[in-house]
């Protein structure tokens, strides 16, 4: 049986999990490459430090070249997570002609296509299952037995952390803050959550995704998003009245020629099958012109979830060195020629704060009227304080036309805010 | 660009969807395959029959050797459905030499292992995705990004008429022959439903299922099974009172060096992913030991999201040919040398139908405690007949303690009937 070796670069969480797998897992892992695949170095910034997994000493090395430069080494598998120096590293290893397998959605986010063309140009594989939805094998199958379809939409729960939050203030009645507190205690959300809570993560991920399912090149900083920190246990509570659940949706749906693309709370019907994706779990819900509706649903992080996508790359690799099969994968190519769109048209849900006096819901419905936008529904709260919420779930419009309408309204004394802003998606 | 030519048998539901994805969405599957594929030759029952596609009568024969004989047929694909002569034509095609894919469950799960051993003695790629849950990928991702997992428990709906029938009986109170009418006007059931409704399509998938994942052999008529003719409104509207939904669910359970298989209704509850898969839909829910929770979910029959799948296949083996990475699958393996373990045990909801006097109660959950079954929860509810429901939901038991129990209560009249045995699914 032919023996591929593997190095590793970084034993943080993920290089833990994938090392445990290759102890645990290994006659699997064997059975399916129909190979002997092992870890041969590893590298690390510490030699010395207390480790959750027992590795040989000789195994680890503080240098890359030590990997790069290692004939017997076929496939490097990048887990440091960052740009720098993961970049520098991929770019290194595939020059060098190793196979890379990495889970890094900051660098394939930004800098996917140039990588993928020096892959091409060295003849090896890039592969980066692990960078979207964790253990979920999304990128395996959008492009492979789903690539035969023309894709619609794309609706991803791909946080979560964010997903997490907003579950448990859904379930518990409870706000933003105090939720985020809890799950830092429980290492459930980062000491700096921002790169989750304000969407950023979720648009590297949608860029990826998009990248795959439609071909178009969508810069991360490019997708319009909005975090969830603005959220209230109201926001909650009244969705809830109305029939849905909020969660954070990286969303991307094509319409002619366009596609519009963004990171935004949003409103799920409770039939819709995202609505049932609670806690740390991720989940991609798509349209494809031939496989209809179709949702992939499970563990978006941890050691192990992700672990088992990096091996799932590793095995298909291993199968095909030392055949004549092409490992590279194709530049994606937008091959609908597809134009963005913006944010597009959507019901959504305004939660005003006005004075609880007559007139209010009068202002604000004619504004609505005058910028062509037509209402659902409305809910006013009356609770003898001097400011009450009023909630509207409006039909189908622009964000221009909102953004128009709240202008109108700001003439006005009478409407203190618009406390949020979310989108209504329909099933 | 290399052109692969390929052959249909059949043209029917499914044999159309793949006709039509080849119409409608050629360019993808020419930048997937990176290969022109058009489909060369199609075998019909009838040449001059009314088609929803229109297809060059010269593509069309009535003669399966047309296919096998025809030297610049690279793949068969098999779309007939049933044992003969889906069986004997596969075998052909692969002795022919050429690759095969189908969609035929019934094949696959009785004589799967003797086709993959023809392929791998000709040569050839056998697959068969659509044979499961039609559009959903499931085969592939077992076989491939998941295969470094040891898998745990796998509980799948994989049949949609019978989903269909349950969900419409719980959304609209009604009972099982009245929606079984409807949903044969509709279409979504056969004239004669039995392999849908008495479980026989889910336990040959369930064998596919325990083929891939656990490499074990299990001949679809060993597998355990009962169907949903039985279910009452009653029972879904109590199963609504505890939480939970029915759902017939295909399980397949390891523990240890055990595997338990089989077909049941059960009571899933309301939190478990598998409880919102409504209607058509069929899904997938399984936990690896390194992805942890994973679910498909999609839609499980239909012509195009079934074409979908087999469109999937036909591309992965186009990629194939013309290099020297092997075609073929392995036999699947019992690794870890699995034996059956019967119906394993389970959490059961019994509903008893019982005289309205006192002592009934006694009875029965004395026969329980006998028997050594806890008892979680009783509920009766008295309405004035002679005969009045008795709902027990029991912790976990075999299936031999319960029938042990029912013959002691036999031996008393107060108790009419069993009415209802469904296992409960925990989360």
């Amino acid at each position: 049986m032919k023996k591929i070796n593997i190095g590793l670069l970084g034993l943080g969480n993920v290089g833990t999990g994938v090392y445990s797998i290759f102890q645990t897992n290994h006659d699997k892992i064997s059975l399916s490459a129909q190979k002997e695949l092992s870890i041969k170095k590893i590298l690390v910034n510490n030699l010395n430090k207390d480790r959750e997994v027992s590795v040989s000493p000789d195994t680890l090395t503080t240098s890359a070249k030590d990997l790069f430069n290692d004939p017997e080494i076929d496939i490097i598998v990048e887990l440091l997570g960052g740009i720098h120096p993961a970049y520098d590293y991929i770019k290194e290893a595939l020059k060098a002609k190793k196979h890379v397998v990495t889970a890094n959605k900051a660098v394939i986010a930004t800098y996917g296509r140039e990588l993928i063309q020096i892959a091409i140009d060295n003849h090896v594989a890039l592969r980066y299952e692990a960078s979207v939805g964790g253990g979920i094998p999304i990128i395996n199958t959008l492009s492979k037995p789903l690539s035969v379809n023309h894709f619609e939409e794309m609706i991803g729960i791909v946080n979560g952390t964010t997903n997490y939050i907003l579950t448990q203030m859904t379930d518990y009645g409870l706000d933003y803050d105090e939720v985020l507190k809890a799950a830092q205690d429980k290492g459930f959300a980062e000491a700096d959550p921002t790169s989750d809570v304000e969407g950023e993560d979720a648009a590297y991920k949608l860029s990826i995704l998009i990248s795959t399912a439609f071909g178009m090149e969508v810069p991360p900083a490019s997708i319009p998003r909005e975090g969830i920190t603005k959220i209230s246990k109201d926001d909650i509570e009244y969705a809830s009245q109305f029939g849905y659940k909020i969660k954070l949706l990286a969303t991307a749906k094509k319409s002619d020629d366009h596609l519009e693309f963004h990171v935004h709370p949003t409103l799920v019907p409770n039939t819709h099958p995202l609505a049932s994706v609670s806690n740390e779990f991720n989940a991609l819900f798509l349209k494809g012109n031939a496989v209809d509706e179709l949702m992939l649903y499970g563990k978006g992080a941890g050691s192990l979830p992700t672990g088992s996508a990096v091996v799932g790359d590793i095995v298909e690799i291993a199968k095909i060195i030392g055949t004549n099969f092409d490992p590279t994968i194709s530049i994606p190519e937008n091959s609908g020629n597809l134009k963005p769109s913006g944010e597009g048209i959507s019901k959504y849900y305004i939660h005003f704060r006005v004075e609880d006096k007559p007139g209010a819901l009068g202002i604000i419905s004619t504004a609505f009227g005058n910028n062509g936008i037509s209402i659902e529904t409305v809910m006013q709260r009356s609770r003898g304080e001097k400011y009450v919420p009023v909630i509207y779930i409006l039909h189908d419009c622009t964000r221009e036309q909102l953004n128009s309408t709240f202008d109108d309204i700001s003439k006005d004394n009478t409407v203190k805010e618009v406390r949020s802003i979310l989108r209504v998606e329909e099933y």
